[in-house]
């Protein structure tokens, strides 16, 4: 049986997940893993736990030659690179639950991997105390991935689930979010998508093996969804969510998004609600497979970077099987989406960007329209996302280009409609 | 990175999941594994592979050097064990999905793994294509798990959701369940829940290092559950379901038991419907984990026994890290369930056995009582599986050593009633 390393830990950041982080390993002591010392940058601040477990130098953890494990769980990006890589050079193996920063490096960090043949885990930055990447990881290696589908930003499935079950409007249910500490005094991070696209990207990783710049995934977060748009929702028995999607098209390439969606009560994502996360799993052989699980919050998230821990170990580390051993897998934007789009004015709307447009609504002040459109289309524009339009995927939103003609033909029929582009 | 073992693989059994897997791996190339040989009982069956492939000799399979992996997916638990052990003396690594098997011969098993230093895999044996075993054996190793909670077997909970939803009797629900191919052609060990039994006593294993016989776990099937007792549950908008629990009491011990319980609508395990499965962790620090897909069918399980293959592929092995690295459990049958009992005839229920009673239900023909037992007292007795008692748990069902006399006190005092037993 596998050997025990005793870990000597230090510790970068001590906020909530760093002080959560302290405590849980307190009361894991079959762990065998203590923090040796916390590198801090506010020295001022009064904190629970001794002074002598504090500096402000980095270099006192870098290089103890005693500390051979790096947990990293500061806010910011750059720094944390600079912490992670500077570690892996010096020898120790690392944790981090920088998404932000993970997302933003894969190259590099993968390079400094190979490089220093040392472990870099960070379960902690997709989906909290879910072991999402893990189970990517390890145990849907071989099978065909057909899609991964997820809700992997907890503060604004708080948001959405409060605008649904209490009918609160967005300005009240972020309030709300805010105070419970789901979401950050500056919100945008969350709220328009961010946070969401860094976990998305990290997870592309894992599941396909691709390794994507946050710049070529479309996304957008859920700050243009009105209360409207819910009311619309639930006359069909849709609830809104955001949602990180992944597919394999019959190209064989991989389309990706991170855009909010209306999911049908059947859809497993609709049982997600509040400030929890959730995965649907879709491959050749073993149907749908749903993880879920708290997405926010310290604890969970200290939960995560201890399962790391204790994966270190026992000496794991990430094969990135789908990069290195398969063929890895490309991005595309090469599809059509469909979806709903609701504004309050037709000239904010690009009509002529549509393949159709099957349905519209204008006898309210919020005027809407159901349609398909290129994912180029979306990703190369930014109407969707300005002037107060709200665009949400229908269920099933993928059409694959081999459909299009097809479907096209069928729904100009059915409108009696022709919009020229046929 | 880890190197990759070119696997050739002898399998036993050529039934739905043997079957499944053939074709599975032949859609998977980037497995680097064949099958070099089958080994099946009946040579006479027409079967949809070469017939170069079979032999009923199995010594075809376990004296070829060439073979280095055994698969074994027969239906017979003492055949099977033969296979297993022939196979890990011969130097061979062994994947299996005999769940009965397994949970019989778990320490024998064990003591061969430890002795041969080689790699025995059995993900396909619980929850089919869910990870369970993996998570719990990896990931939830250092975290305090509080409890484990799950829906094990797909024959017993499809007939139970159709109970529910279509409102049909036991035997039009079983019958169904053996038409789509779910339940057996002799379903008792599904329907009286020997099979849950068994892969209970295997997750019991990889959650907390407990190795126990199967015939000292409380358990029942739901071959007693009457429509009446579905009745019941609806005006309390409670479902039923058969469901396996663990849970670590305030004394340190383990409880453990698989038996009908009703769940409510807002019970992650209310979400597991007909042939699906489901389990759903707590633990200290990450809050509830759920995890939930297939749990039976042949490329459900086949899909499983997959991902063993492509974890032998990296010289992955279970750790049983909870067994040998920690302090290992202990099961106890010392604590009190709430349970709901219906019956046709007074005269079948020992009511000096419970330590209180607080409803009872005698207007209709099919009569009922909820009331608190000692889990000692049901798992020493028979009479509640007996002249068609119908014993169902209440939702939280535990009641630990420590509460009982306060809440007997209470439950006394509201009822006005003295049980004598106080």
């Amino acid at each position: 049986m596998s050997s025990d390393k005793q870990l000597v830990i230090g510790l970068f950041g001590f906020g909530v997940v760093g002080e959560g982080l302290y405590k849980i390993l307190k009361q894991t002591p079959s762990l065998n893993g203590r923090i040796k010392k916390v590198c801090i940058k506010n020295p001022g601040k009064k904190r629970n736990a001794p002074d002598d477990l504090f500096t402000t130098d980095k270099n006192d953890l870098l290089e103890d030659p005693e500390i051979n494990v790096i947990v990293e769980v500061i806010n910011e990006s750059e720094p944390a690179f600079e912490i992670v890589t500077a570690a892996l050079r010096k020898g120790k193996e690392v944790v981090s639950a920088s998404k932000k920063m993970i997302a933003e490096h894969l190259p590099e960090l993968l390079q400094i991997q190979k490089e220093t043949g040392l472990s870099f885990l960070y379960e902690a930055s997709s989906c909290a105390s879910i072991p999402i990447i893990r189970n990517l990881e390890e145990y849907y290696d071989n099978d065909l991935l057909h899609s991964l589908r997820g809700i992997v930003n907890g503060s604004t499935n708080y948001i959405l689930t409060k605008m649904f079950e209490e009918k609160l409007d967005f300005k009240a249910a972020l309030l709300q979010a805010q105070q419970l500490g789901f979401a950050e005094a500056d919100p945008k991070l969350d709220v328009e998508g961010w946070d969401a696209l860094n976990k998305w990207v990290i997870l592309l990783l894992h599941a396909y093996g691709v390794i994507a710049k946050p710049s070529s995934v479309l996304f957008t977060g859920i700050q243009n969804i009105q209360g409207s748009d819910a009311e619309v929702g639930r006359e069909k028995h849709f609830e809104i969510r955001l949602v990180g999607q992944a597919k394999k098209l019959q190209s064989g390439k991989v389309a990706a998004f991170v855009l909010p969606q209306f999911v049908k009560a059947e859809d497993h994502l609709s049982f997600v609600k509040y400030e929890y996360n959730g995965a649907v799993l879709e491959s050749s052989f073993s149907d749908k497979q749903f993880f879920y699980g708290k997405g926010a919050g310290s604890f969970a998230t200290a939960s995560a970077v201890l399962s790391d821990l204790s994966a270190l170990r026992h000496h794991y580390h990430y094969g990135y099987k789908k990069l290195y051993h398969h063929q890895p897998n490309e991005l595309t934007n090469d599809f059509f989406l469909k979806v709903y789009v609701s504004f309050d004015n037709w000239d904010s709307i690009p009509k002529d960007r549509f393949e159709w447009i099957e349905e519209w609504h204008a006898e309210n002040d919020r005027k809407y329209l159901v349609g398909v459109i290129h994912a180029d289309a979306l990703h190369t524009s930014n109407w969707w996302r300005e002037n107060g339009v709200s665009l949400i995927l229908k269920p099933d939103p993928i059409i694959e280009d081999v459909e299009i003609r097809k479907l096209k033909k069928k729904s100009l029929e059915l409108a009696g409609l022709d919009l020229s582009k046929s």
